[in-house]
């Protein structure tokens, strides 16, 4: 849910350091001139995707990945820019050669999603009916949009099938929603911290997020561009939201419990414990860079993502379109999409007796579990990984 | 934590009826004249407290039950106003005639705590020294402050001991300080939905909540009164926040699911799911009316409390303090204080061989469970309280 941060570093000594590395990466543009329809109705009638690779495709064309982000994600996976070597790819841990995506061996794609921040078309690019930004008129994008965007870039790339689609979070839904799209065109679905759609809890923190973006005098409806301010106070709350829910209780606990910044309490609603000081830097943090409009229309991706709706709200039915072998990987700690979430995946998947692995792991920093470097976790990635035939 | 709500009702043919009411009542004020040091290290020279009593406290006064309101509660625990017949007490389904905390019985009071907005002296009275209201001038409260000052208006009352102490949530935390601060005067601590301590996931919560009202615009830095506005953007997402956190995530996906508000998507940021709806309304009701400075202090209270840090942490040395018989209950589906944490308190007290029962019960509404009606709760709750000896 929540890829690109710093909150928790990882080891430098391990498979992480720059001799493990894609190295220098350089991100690239697609340009799409054939109107794409998306699921609210709207129609764009162009777009550009920035994306990124890294290994070889074979000849064959059928050692592609494609890694799918999650709500604050982006295409730069893994190495470094050249300019900005300290911009090091949120997957860097996992993408790479010798590492569980091995990219000695994979063609690996990551796309910054239609609706992104991050060089994309989204809110903040010039809609060329009114030469200004698009801002609150850009159209809700779905989940299944970004499929079908991801599948031109593939077409683009020369793409037919995807040795795996791989995502975490939002992207585990992405990774699902291709299997059921474009059931000839994946090969395996890694599907990661996910689940087949939000619960009540889920959108109610997702709606309070919003509210916080929408209620922000600078929001201005969405069209704060043309005024020259960002509604930073609102992006601030929703990400502090947010980060509440990709940790776990016990990981807090453990990592900030009741510490306090001074020797004795200020009396004050200045910062008194380090998990006030911990939650506002990421708040700030993000709100310095990402688009607001953005952060609405990604959760808004996720409360309709329903994929069984589509069959009368049956997943085992919905689930029959697929054809292809899934991994699936919840984390015990996890309490925004628990294991018992992902299990509903997996069980309309047995039920239609698909090929599917499920683990269940015992990492301890809750739903960014997905993000983290473990070597049980990244095993389980790299064995069902090797094991695809090129 | 949250009282005074109507988000579910109570069923109409029980106990709750008009029929089983305390009636008619009118609250009642005291004034203090003699300072109170506060744990701030601020003294309030003076100060009001408003409180309501129900039943008739017998000759030998040792019928008296103290209960201590939550973070948005106030002394209207039981009957109705003549003049605002619907304006019932939020504990009404358990304090009455025949019910668990009997009328009949005890002599049983409600006090709105210092630093509230329902008529007890707080941030929106007037503060003394400028003829203004206080603002964030008001001094920082504690969960003991508000022992020291409840004992003074017990003083006021004739009262040398309670019966009982009382409370849930916050209130439950009132009712084991009680015990702590003041082990002559309490016989029987009843601590419900409580917690020694927050957590740093409980901390983070109140931080966001917190940041909410103090950035937003109309928050002039506490001082609001006198520009003729209120942070009600900021306050209404407090409540919104909180709300998530007070009900259960099972309990919400019953009553809410992903029930749609219309037919179809409207592709938007409106109300789509019927959580949303009941989110805002919730958010919105209580910013119309509650004080943004109290909600602030009522937090940082909740923050602050952990009686066991003037013992080195020891939560089993402080609690040796106590003299109280103890009932302690919490709920099974409760995340926000969860029954472990009810559990921290009950083994503090077997350590030091008090006489303790404690109940974890399997209601369904989460955090809020304390604030409902249900037969085993109210039988546990009622067969403790007729035990006791008058």
């Amino acid at each position: 849910m929540c890829n690109g941060r710093s909150g928790f570093s990882f080891s430098g000594d391990s498979l992480n350091s720059r001799t493990h590395s894609v190295g220098f990466v350089e991100a690239q543009h697609a340009h799409f001139d054939e109107p794409l329809v998306l699921r609210c109705g709207a129609v764009l009638p162009a777009y550009d995707l920035v994306y990124e690779t890294y290994g070889t495709l074979n000849a064959a064309k059928s050692n592609a990945i494609l890694v799918c982000h999650a709500l604050s994600g982006h295409h730069h996976l893994a190495g470094y820019y050249l300019e900005q070597p300290d911009d090091i790819g949120w997957w860097d841990n996992i993408i790479g050669p010798g590492k569980p995506l091995d990219t000695d061996r994979f063609f690996i794609v990551g796309v910054n999603n239609l609706g992104g921040c991050h060089g994309s078309t989204g809110p903040s690019s010039i809609n060329p009916a009114t030469g200004k930004p698009w801002g609150a008129d850009f159209p809700l994008v779905a989940v299944n949009d970004w499929v079908h965007a991801q599948a031109r870039l593939a077409d683009r790339l020369g793409i037919d099938s995807w040795a795996a689609v791989v995502g975490g979070s939002l992207g585990g839904m992405q990774a699902l929603r291709w299997a059921i799209t474009c059931p000839e065109r994946v090969r395996h679905s890694v599907v990661i911290a996910a689940a087949p759609k939000l619960s009540a809890q889920n959108i109610a923190f997702n709606d309070v997020a919003r509210q916080a973006i929408l209620t922000d005098p600078d929001f201005h409806g969405g069209h704060y561009y043309e005024h020259d301010v960002r509604p930073v106070r609102g992006l601030r709350l929703a990400r502090m939201i947010g980060h509440i829910t990709y940790l776990s209780d016990d990981q807090m606990g453990e990592k900030f419990g009741r510490v306090m910044r001074h020797d004795s309490f200020r009396y004050g609603y200045g910062i008194e414990f380090e998990i006030e000081s911990y939650l506002r830097y990421q708040g700030d943090k993000f709100a310095g860079y990402f688009d607001a409009n953005t952060y609405l229309l990604m959760t808004r991706a996720l409360d309709y993502f329903d994929p069984a709706r589509e069959c009368n709200g049956d997943l085992h039915v919905t689930l029959a379109r697929t054809r292809a072998a899934f991994l699936v990987i919840s984390f015990l700690t996890d309490w925004r999409f628990s294991p018992a979430r992902s299990k509903e995946i997996v069980a309309g998947l047995l039920a239609n007796r698909r090929d599917v692995s499920y683990a269940e792991l015992d990492l301890r920093w809750g739903h960014d579990s997905f993000l983290m470097e473990d070597p049980h976790y990244h095993a389980v990635l790299r064995t069902y990984l090797q094991r695809i035939k090129l």
